[in-house]
């Protein structure tokens, strides 16, 4: 049993926290009795783009579909390639070709984590955030006019497709009835966003028709955004567009008290194509290149990617080592959570407990 | 001395707020020596569509036209009339038919009030969302083909225009410059939405170089959220587009403790049309008729107002009388403050306490 894995480290603390999301997958694969085959790429990083003008070799698409997932750090070093060019070089395209259409975040607050919110302990937040990630308002229609003069008009579409609606939605709520509290959120700006936002609403009530197990409502994104510092505990699944579902989850990790620990995995639920992993973190430059960015958001990242392979027994292993480090607490700990660890201090650790398991 | 202001309730809460915006208004015109002539019209209301099919009479730009200020309450009633019907036939009319291009919010940490972040006191945070408010992503451009088949495919655009940037950006970068600590921070999301937001921050860019006093840094929106609730500390002027500041301008009052005492101005700093202002909360149908709504998002709008009219004192009465309230704490308050009051007898209290000064 194989499971052959893309390896992109990209950018900044990508390049640090990977090899942490490694060992604890090589030391899963030892413990649950599996094999992984990692292969490296070096592209899709800044470096890469220096020497080549391209975030991607041609021949990327035929080269890493055939891999079973893609396991990736984080990409972006805007001092060497603006943003859009390098995310819509790599990554989101990545997420289109791929049909990666499920983008799946889980927000938990964990033991031995400190909330910013008063009074907020583990078990008190766990939720999903399940984001659109192929269309809405990610996209690649529009332009400019009358360019430097006082006409200048910027325009960029948002594309919103009954295909891509829908499919999102059913994901999110099969998802819902699968478990306890069976309760679906959807994120809207219909008040505002006047012709998208009515049509996503519209597809949502459609599709809560088909479920009846499950309890939906929604809210409108600004005050969604405030219910997630103020009630966190309402919330299940939350779905949202591709925009939205950027902000909630990225939101979401804060209330529990730091992204560098969050993990996602974009998903591509038919396997026409592999799906990739990857913290919710970026690549950090204020801080990479001192050996101090936490691993924990690569790591469980890796028990994502290997639930999605099949691997359930696996992926819970390292939930629950990273659950038992972190709630030991102490020294072995990133500074970011209190701690005097490095990356790979804390790395090692929780490698060390998934062998244990 | 007269100012003349129109009195629009609107719906659901915004009727039961607007009369102790009202007394608290002729509280500080008594006491402060200037005179009001308020004129109320019942449109922009849900009970107006139902009568007549429409949310404004035809005549109401050269009705509205001519008062100094609209005091406005809250509108919207789902249950009768669509969100995007009644917001697009009332208040975001206004904003764009009188050119209210700025949207000022202020994100303050009052005495009395608990935040939901852990150890943060009053002082601690207290900063201005700068929202563009004509443009962006509310727009009224775009559609949908394929109507009913798999095909379907819903498009609006969002559209940026020289002017319309460059103006929002000039008001924040002048109310920067007057704020002690001359930090301005941009509200971007240029890695992902690839045509208008890397236009944005090019527009921020040029003026930042007019502004050598300004601190000016960016944060992507989805960070941004995220440092709203670990490091409300970190801002000063936040600018942001329409959406995002919608967006920051909910999350921050939340992580300030309620949505229910923010309040805004939908500011046309050229003086050409009225200006009008509001609580930042909406029409809230679930709490509805109850008397138990918070008045002093209202309230603190009428302070908004007078100092946009000239009235600085009146308006700085008006807040010091709201902090000495809620400071003092107690069964006074309204109930998502912890107290037993109600809506006007919470009301009748700030008035007294106006007339006290
Ligand atoms: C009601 C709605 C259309 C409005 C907006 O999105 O502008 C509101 O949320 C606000 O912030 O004033
Ligand atoms: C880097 C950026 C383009 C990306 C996104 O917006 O999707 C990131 O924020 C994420 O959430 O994965």
């Amino acid at each position: 049993n194989t499971h052959r894995i893309a390896v992109i480290a990209g950018d900044g603390i990508g390049k640090e926290v990977m090899p942490e999301g490694l060992r604890s997958l090589r030391a899963a694969a030892d413990r649950y009795g599996f094999a992984v085959d990692a292969v490296e790429f070096d592209y899709a990083s800044a470096e890469y783009y220096l020497q080549h003008g391209q975030m991607l070799p041609d021949g990327w698409f035929e080269e890493l579909r055939g891999f079973d997932a893609i396991f990736f750090g984080a990409v972006g070093w805007p001092d060497v390639v603006p943003d859009h060019v390098s995310l819509w070089g790599s990554l989101l395209q990545f997420r289109r070709s791929f049909d990666q259409y499920v983008n799946l975040r889980p927000v938990r607050l964990l033991p031995g984590i400190t909330s910013p919110l008063a009074g907020r302990k583990p078990g008190d937040v766990d939720f999903y955030v399940v984001r659109e990630n192929t269309e809405g308002e990610y996209s690649s229609v529009g332009g400019r006019m009358f360019e430097g003069t006082d006409r200048e008009t910027v325009i960029q579409d948002t594309v919103m497709t009954r295909t891509g609606v829908d499919r999102i939605l059913r994901y999110a709520f099969d998802l819902a009835q699968k478990r306890e509290k069976k309760h679906l959120t959807s994120a809207t700006k219909s008040n505002g966003i006047s012709i998208t936002m009515p049509y996503w609403d519209e597809r949502v009530e459609a599709m809560a028709a088909q479920y009846d197990g499950v309890r939906t409502d929604k809210f409108h994104i600004d005050i969604l955004c405030a219910n997630f510092v103020l009630h966190p505990d309402w919330f299940d699944v939350v779905v949202a567009s591709n925009l939205f579902g950027d902000i909630l989850s990225d939101l979401g990790p804060a209330c529990t008290g730091t992204i560098g620990v969050a993990p996602s995995g974009n998903i591509n639920p038919d396997r026409t194509f592999p799906s990739l992993f990857e913290p919710v973190h970026g690549s950090a430059p204020d801080i990479a290149g001192q050996g101090i960015a936490n691993p924990v958001g690569q790591i469980w990242s890796a028990s994502m990617m290997l639930e999605h392979l099949g691997e359930a027994d696996a992926a819970a292993g390292i939930l629950s080592a990273i659950e038992s480090v972190l709630a030991a607490g102490g020294d072995a700990l990133t500074r970011d959570l209190g701690g005097t660890g490095t990356t790979s201090s804390l790395g090692a650790t929780i490698a060390a407990a998934i062998a244990d398991r």
